[in-house]
This record gives C-alpha cells, structure tokens and sequence, in this order.
C-alpha cells in the first residue's frame, strides 16, 4: 500500500479536518451503497463485483496468446489512467524490450505521423487476434477517438476485411457509440452513469485493456478497495492531504508539483494532472460565484528534473507545494567494482542504483527543508498493482475532499465546451 | 524558420525593447569575435567549423552502416537538446518502429528497472558496432552519469573485452573525465568553457548523438545561424518574446505553459523547461539582493492535454502566459469515407488528421481571447532540422534577454549544490 507523511508541509491540518467529518459520512453512504447514483459513486467500483465479471469475459472471449497489440483509442480520462498503470509496470521500457508482448499502444491525439506509424506497425501482424482495439469515449462523440478509431480500422480492413470481432466499445449505456456498437454486434462495456473519465480508470475503461496485457486488475482492485478501508476508517489520509493542498493555496502555493521519483511514474503524474486540473480548475464556485479557483498541477522526475528545474524550485519563488513520490524498491543493478574511470565519482563504486536514488531524493528533501520549502511525501510499498491501486484511489478521494475545500464542483469541466463549439464550428464550414 | 505572434498577449513590448538595446550590440559582437570568452558564447557555435569537423571527424571513424544503438549517457543539459531534436524526428515513435535503426537510446537518470533493460537489450546485439556509448558530463562529476556509464560499460565488457574504442566522452577541456578518457585513449570532444548545459544543444553534446544517428546537423546549425542573423539584424523575436515573458510577469502570470500541437515535440518542451527554469529561477538579483526571481514553465501537448488541463486553463487562474508552438505540416491521414460508425461525428469523414488538429488549435486560441487568456504563438515552417535549429536557438537568444529584463545572471545555477552536498555527504557516509 503507501504512506502519507504532512510534517513538512508547514500547515496545520486540524481546523480543516473538521469540515469534512459530514462528507466523510456521505462518502461511506455512497460506497455501502453501492449504486450508480452520486457523483462520487466511482468509490464503489473497486468491490463491484459485476463490472469485473464483465470485463474478464470479454477478455476471455477476446484475448488469446497470439495477442500482441492492444491498442486503447481514446483521449483524456478514457485513456490516462490506463497509461498511468501500463508505464508504471512496463511502458517506459517498451523502447528497450521490442520482443516482450502484448503490449498497449495509444491514439490519443490525430497526429498524422503517430497515424502513419501505427498503420505501418499494423501492416505487420499476420492475423487479426495479434490485436484488439478498443474505442472509449464517455459521450461517444469525442473527435479525435472517432477519427483514430477510423482510420485504425481502415488499416486492418485493406489487410483482414472486415474485423469488428477484434473491437471493443466502453462508453455511457445508451450514447450513441454504444448503439451504433450494438447494431454491429460489436462487444461493448458499459460506464456507470456518475462516474467521469478522470475517475474512471477502475471501471472497464482501465480495466479491460489492462487485463488484456496480463495486468493483475483483481490487485489493482484490492489495492483501492483496502485504502478506502483506510481512509473511511481510522486513517484519513484522502482527508489530511486535500487540507494540505488547500492550506498551501492559501499561502500562496499556486502549484502543486509531484516529483516522482521512478521515471517509469511520470504517466501516473500525468493521469494526476488531469484529476486535479479539471476537478479544481473551476470558474465558478459551487454557488455560481466568479472565483478563477484552482491549483496548477505539474509532474516533475527525479532526478533528472534535478538537473532541470531544480534551480528553480531551489531558489525561484515560493510559489509551489510539493508532493515527492516514492517507492521501496528493491536493488537490481550495482555499480561494479571493476571501473572505466574508478577515479571519477569513487563513492558510486559498488554502490546500487537504488541507493544512489534514495540519497539523492533524501538529499533533495534535506534542501528544501533548509530553504523552508514545503514537501509531503508518499512512498509506496511497491511499483505494483496493488500499490498502484491504492495510490490512484486515494489521490481521487483526495480531489473529492479538495472540492469541498475550495467549495467547487469536483465532478464537472463546463469550460471545455467553449474551444469544442468553436473547433465544431470550423470543422462544420469545412 | 519560424514565425512569432505576440498580438494576443495583451502587453505592449516597446518600452521593453529600448531597455535592450545595448545588451543587442553586446551579442552581435560576441557572435562576430567567435570566440570562447563571454557568457553568451554559445551563440557563436552554429558558426564553428572546427566545432562541425571534429565531431563529423568521430562520426566518420565510429559510425558505420552498423549502428544499431547509439546510447547517451547524459543527464539535464548534457541530454535534454539531444532529446528534443530526436523525439521531435523520429523518437515519439521508437516503440511503433521497432525495426529502424539507428537508434538513440538515453540513460539519464540511474533508475535500476531501466538499466536492467537496456543492460539485456545490449546483450542482444552481436559485435561492438552495433553500438556508441556518449558520455557527457560538463564537469566530468556528474553521479547519475558516471554510475550508469560504469553499468552499461560491464555490460558490453562481459560480452566483447574491452569496447573503449565504442565509447565518446564529451566534458570540458581538462576536467577530470578529459584527463581520464585521455589516459585511455578514448575519443574526447571539448564543451567550449563558458557554454553550459542548457545552453550546449549546438556543440558536441547535441551534434554528435545526432549525426551518429543520421539527423542533418548542418541543416541544424544552418538554422540557428539564419535565426540569429535575423534576431540580431532587424526582426528581434527574441527580445520580442522576452518582453512578453518579463511583462506578463508582472501582470502575475507565475507560469508560461509551452502549448506544443505536435506531440512529438514534448521533449522540446522538457528543454524549455530547463532553460527557462534554471535561467531565470534565481534567489538572487545580479547586484545580489534576494529576490526569488522566476517564471515556471510547464509543457502541455495539443489536442491530449485539452483532455485533461484545458478545464484549468480555461476557467481557473489567470496566472499563465500560453505560448501555442505549431507547424505547417502537410497532411498524410485522412478519415476514410467507408467508416465503421459513419452516424458518429459524421464531419470527420474525408478530413485530414491535420486539419482536425488546425481546427481544434483555432477553436482553442478563440476559446483563449474571449476568456481573457494571454497568449503568443510560434508557427514552424516545418519539424525538421532547419527549424528545430531556428527554434531552439530563437529560444536560448530569448531566455539571454529575459535575464536582462528581469535581473538575474541567466547562465549560473548555484542552488543547485544544495542538495548535491547533501547527496554526496549521505553516500560517502555509506
């Protein structure tokens, strides 16, 4: 699982705490009961035992040991969350291990070279179980998800003619992809109602394509499934680090950077970004009130942005309160004994890569605590899934609290719609 | 090249400019005397010819039509150039071309999982030529580097003796790593003294990782040499920009999110960042008073991040000047007419994936005027080695103005050692 430490965050937590006793209680309301009626019902998902039976028999239907790309077309919160948990446990690596399948490859955005690139890569498999995609779009009108999806699909027809069998639709029940799917016979999972992209990477939208690589997704499950124990329980840590963040925005911190210190976490980083971004990045407040709210989230990687930003985050304005991410890893690699240069940087001889991390992340929060900067710190157990589970359950909690902090609607994203109508507009005049 | 637009920025530059007009003539003669002496050298290195031939003289006596990997053993500024000329190339698309080669590989940080696999891919390969090993290290100090160039040098050695005929070290003239590499006969290439490493793309550190792998590097130069011909004759975009910068700064925007519309220059942004964060996030002024100077940058991705931080953007804060970077790319993709779902966002169909994208940019830049959002824009004339070499210089010329404007010694990073102190007291103490 993972730990929370606030000591050097400068702000005390206790006042706010609690405010948010009555949400707490909402909050244990929605997941008893189970249903898909509330806006924070995704805290249900975790023990929905319904959702997974469904996606494992799609996997079982659909995914075989000929696998080797699944491809996930979708853009937002149809997609980060699955990425966050791919790259975390392998994706970062795809470069150096050509050979290890199945993957998960993504179209996200319409980037005419990624098209290409993909379409060529697909000119290559030999039979259409090699791969599997599947289209997620909430509203199942997303621009770009269609338009990938089509021009995927078109590849695969010119090699295989028709294919549909080897497609997999996860939308809202009754949107118009979902019906369109449905009059094909194309396989379809559903979204619960409530439940928005940037809290949905533990319904079908994670689930199925994770799954389909071998993923362990009863873990992910577990692992969230445990940490809302926790933080619904004794342990509030959802609760302690939303005060936090809120406390910081008061004094100042304008952002909220999460310095993670495995590179193979910076897609969780950026699955964070759009959590937070869109939660609190609101114009109004819950009352309708201009208020401009919000905290700007940026993904920093140890210790490469060391060599960075580092100078600014040391000595530019105090302006940031940082969440420095963590796990305990066990040591793989040691410098050897035997040296090129022994006698450049002597104290690395024999040391493992791992201890050179971890003195330089403890080096780095010794730094900030002497320029009186503040920092929270999570560390997880592990870089697995059930770890990572219990990391993206808690961070969403945490925004559900931060709403309630900063007294906006921690569930919706109307301004988006403004660049769409014009975007639609343009489109429409051709 | 390229072409800036400042009219929606919403600030009036012109002030600014007069204030900059000495520091101007300052560069012009430092870019005409050509040599090593000042801070703001680097500007003259697009025009070195003895810098080009030694580094096409290693690539001739190293490269041959063999090559498979060529590894940069880098962190920060002895990196991030490299990476954002080749992601933007070829390399966001490494895991969709699993068969082209020659390849850039990068070790910067010393992550164990990562050079447990470049250590077995390495193991794959059949005779030293096949691989180039560049360590770079301004100082020569650097651990991460020297941790992972020891690792990956035990790897080729268990499998072929002694490859140091494989390797290049690129550092200062008569630093540690110059003098040891020397003593082992190991090809050197100098970084020209008062050139750092946010700054040193143009020299040997960005030149020869690229021309290693094929990449046009006089192309490249050609057009940072172009580029600065205008900057410093009658079309200043880069005092231009920095204007903008140091004026929205004081209008409170804290950062300035780099918009790119073109995924594959993600890593373009992760250059920006150190450039702009290292040069102009300082604690103290020039005359030494501490101010905490500094403007954060972030990096955002077009269409993808509209996904996730466009809510933010459009309706939180206003404490960000956007730059949009775009390109006039031609389209290769198109939505075919014969779709799977022809019902779903029927005015894709026959649409180029480049004319999406050019829709979803207008739409967003109206979106950014009626909300009030400053912002400039840099359209390329193309993603490819000449205007990469445009852009990348337009921008460490603007970053050399903007630490005019704001006070601050825009080549130092001092903070920095904070936490090295730290690190190396905690390793030695084992």
């Amino acid at each position: 699982m993972l730990q929370l430490t606030t000591e050097h965050a400068g702000v005390d937590t206790s006042a706010v705490d609690e405010r948010l006793v009555a949400y707490t209680e909402r909050l244990r309301q929605v997941r008893r009961s189970g249903a898909y009626d509330a806006y924070e019902s995704s805290i249900g998902m975790p023990d929905d035992a319904v959702m997974l039976n469904q996606v494992q028999d799609i996997v079982a239907q659909k995914v075989t040991g000929a696998l080797k790309y699944s491809i996930v077309v979708g853009i937002g919160g149809s997609n980060l969350g699955t990425k966050a948990v791919y790259d975390a446990l392998f994706g970062g690596r795809d470069i150096l291990e050509p050979t290890r399948f199945p993957k998960v490859l993504f179209a996200e955005t319409t980037d005419p070279e990624w098209l290409t690139a993909i379409g060529r890569l697909l000119e290559t498999i030999s039979t259409p179980e090699e791969v599997l995609v599947t289209v997620i779009s909430k509203s199942g009108g997303t621009t770009e998800t269609l338009a990938n999806f089509e021009i995927i699909m078109r590849v695969l027809r010119d090699t295989f003619g028709s294919v549909t069998e080897r497609v997999v639709a996860i939308t809202d029940e009754g949107s118009k992809l979902w019906n369109a799917a449905g009059a094909q016979h194309i396989a379809r999972l559903p979204i619960p109602a409530p439940v928005g992209g940037r809290y949905s990477v533990l319904s079908a939208v994670g689930l199925l394509p994770l799954s389909s690589v071998g993923i362990d997704i009863v873990q992910l499950r577990r692992g969230a499934s445990d940490i809302l124990d926790r933080i619904l329980g004794d342990d509030n840590i959802a609760m302690q680090s939303a005060g936090v963040l809120a406390l910081s925005r008061e004094r100042g911190c304008v952002m909220n950077d999460n310095f993670f210190f495995h590179p193979e976490l910076e897609s969780v980083g950026k699955w964070y970004r759009q959590l937070m971004g869109e939660s609190i990045g609101k114009e109004q407040s819950l009352e309708g009130k201009m208020v401009h709210a919000g905290i700007t989230p940026t993904v920093s990687l140890g210790s490469t942005d060391l060599h960075s930003v580092g100078q600014l985050y040391l000595g530019g304005p105090h302006d940031k309160l940082t969440t420095f991410v963590s796990s305990r890893k066990v040591a793989a690699v040691t410098v050897p004994t035997e040296r090129v240069f022994p006698e450049l940087v002597p104290m690395v001889t024999d040391t493992s890569a791992e201890t050179i991390m971890a003195a330089i992340l403890e080096g780095v929060q010794i730094a900030y605590r002497k320029a009186g900067l503040p920092y929270m710190e999570v560390v997880l157990d592990a870089i697995d899934e059930y770890s990572l589970g219990s990391y993206l359950q808690f961070k969403m909690v945490e925004m559900m609290y931060l709403g309630q902090l900063l007294d906006v609607n921690s569930f919706d994203q109307p301004n988006v719609e403004s660049y769409k109508v014009e975007t639609k507009r343009i489109l429409e005049k051709g």
